[in-house]
Parts: structure tokens; C-alpha cells; sequence
């Protein structure tokens, strides 16, 4: 495994458990300027967007997620990933859990820097089990 | 606008029209032996799962959909685009349409031989108006 790649997992890996804690400021650190993020049945979402989604969101919900990389392909300084994820939420208070699963294609950036940030998302998780 | 990015939009276009003339035999000439197809609330399909569901799906449904691409990025013998799609899906004899609408990542892979082809794609479309 290159460097590049193992770069890639980290910011992936990091990610995962940036959300599971409720990190936005970490998870800020690991997204472009120009992010988009699709969700099925929504608008797509910018950084802007995204932190107001994710605040929301952490606000009433605990969440829990895991992700597990299928693929990584990297070509220049652009890659994506492929990840199969699932998805716990329950409303704080409450032990009403949804769990949804399905699977993200991810493409990331490497910065003049040499840091990859996640740049685009869509995934295809839905209610599950 | 390069020559890649054009031989890029031209399979996306080829697409959309194949898919909705019903033409499998075209479309298998735009994607790689290892595609995998994303779709919400499914497992991941491969090009035997593919030509599966597009052949049933053809014979059970009249399908429409219209793609307009809102990014390319192409960085060496790799790329993606962004699109906004929607999709008319009605069982053939019936009006009874479902229109689904969302949006779509697609990586393609430039191959030996200078084509593009359609690797991954993953779908955020829903149920809509």
C-alpha cells in the first residue's frame, strides 16, 4: 500500500469516528471548500450546509456509524473510495433506534499540501433491518 | 474544453439515450468488466446483475430519464462526474407514473485504448412530486 492510499484511510477512518464523537470541528479539517455532499431524497449539501446538517443532527440524534472500505483508487491527485456504511440513529432520550445501511462512493483531493480531503459523497443508505 | 472531458460527456449523453431507447447492447459497450452500480436500498450490482435488471426492468416498464452534468473532473486515466437526474418509470399499458428525481456520482476509467467507460456509480434518486 502506498502512501497516498494509507493517507486515504486515514482521513476515512478519522472521519467515522469524527461523527461517532460528534467532532465537527475535526470533521472540518478533513472536507474542501467546495464539498458536496448527495443524499438520497435531498438537496445536495455544501460545507456550509454540512455544518449545519451535522450540528442539527448531533443536537437530537445520537448516532453511530461504521464504514468499511471496499475499494480505493487513486489517479493523479484526485481518488475515490468505495465503502459499504451502516448507520444507527435514536433520538436523544429515547431508545428508538433506526438503523439504515447501504454504501458511499467518495471521491477526495490531495492539496498542494499533500493532504487528501474529502471533496464529493453520495451514498445510498436507507432504513434497514 | 479537453478532448477527455468531451469523450466524457459523449458517453454520458450515449447513456442516457441507450437507456432510454431500451438499447442493453449499447450500454455494455460504455461500462468496464468490473462496474458496480450503486442504487439506495439495494446490494451493488455488476455488469451480469446490471444487464439483469435493465432487461426486466425494460420489459416491465416504460423508463425516461434525463441527466444534465454538473461537474466533470478528470485527473489522469481516471474522472468523475456530478449529474441531476430524474427518471419517469411507468409498468407498460399503465399511466400510472412514478417520477423519482436525485442526483448521481459516476467515476469513469479511461481505458488502453483511449475510450472512457462508465466503473462506478452510486444514486441518491427518490420518489418525487
Amino acid at each position: 500500500m502506498g502512501h497516498d492510499e494509507r493517507k486515504i484511510r486515514e482521513v476515512h477512518t478519522t472521519w467515522i469516528e469524527a461523527v461517532n464523537v460528534g467532532d465537527l470541528r475535526r470533521l472540518l479539517t478533513l472536507i474542501t471548500d467546495d464539498l458536496v455532499l448527495l443524499n438520497p431524497g435531498e438537496e445536495p449539501l455544501g460545507r456550509a450546509g454540512f455544518i449545519e446538517k451535522f450540528s442539527s443532527a448531533q443536537q437530537q440524534f445520537r448516532i453511530n456509524c461504521t464504514s468499511d472500505l471496499e475499494e480505493v483508487l487513486i489517479s493523479g491527485d484526485a481518488a475515490f473510495t468505495r465503502s459499504r456504511d451502516s448507520l444507527s440513529v435514536a433520538p436523544r432520550g429515547s431508545s428508538d433506534v433506526t438503523q439504515l445501511a447501504g454504501y458511499r462512493l467518495t471521491v477526495y483531493r490531495k492539496q498542494s499540501d499533500g493532504r487528501w480531503l474529502l471533496a464529493r459523497d453520495a451514498h445510498t443508505l436507507s432504513p434497514h433491518g
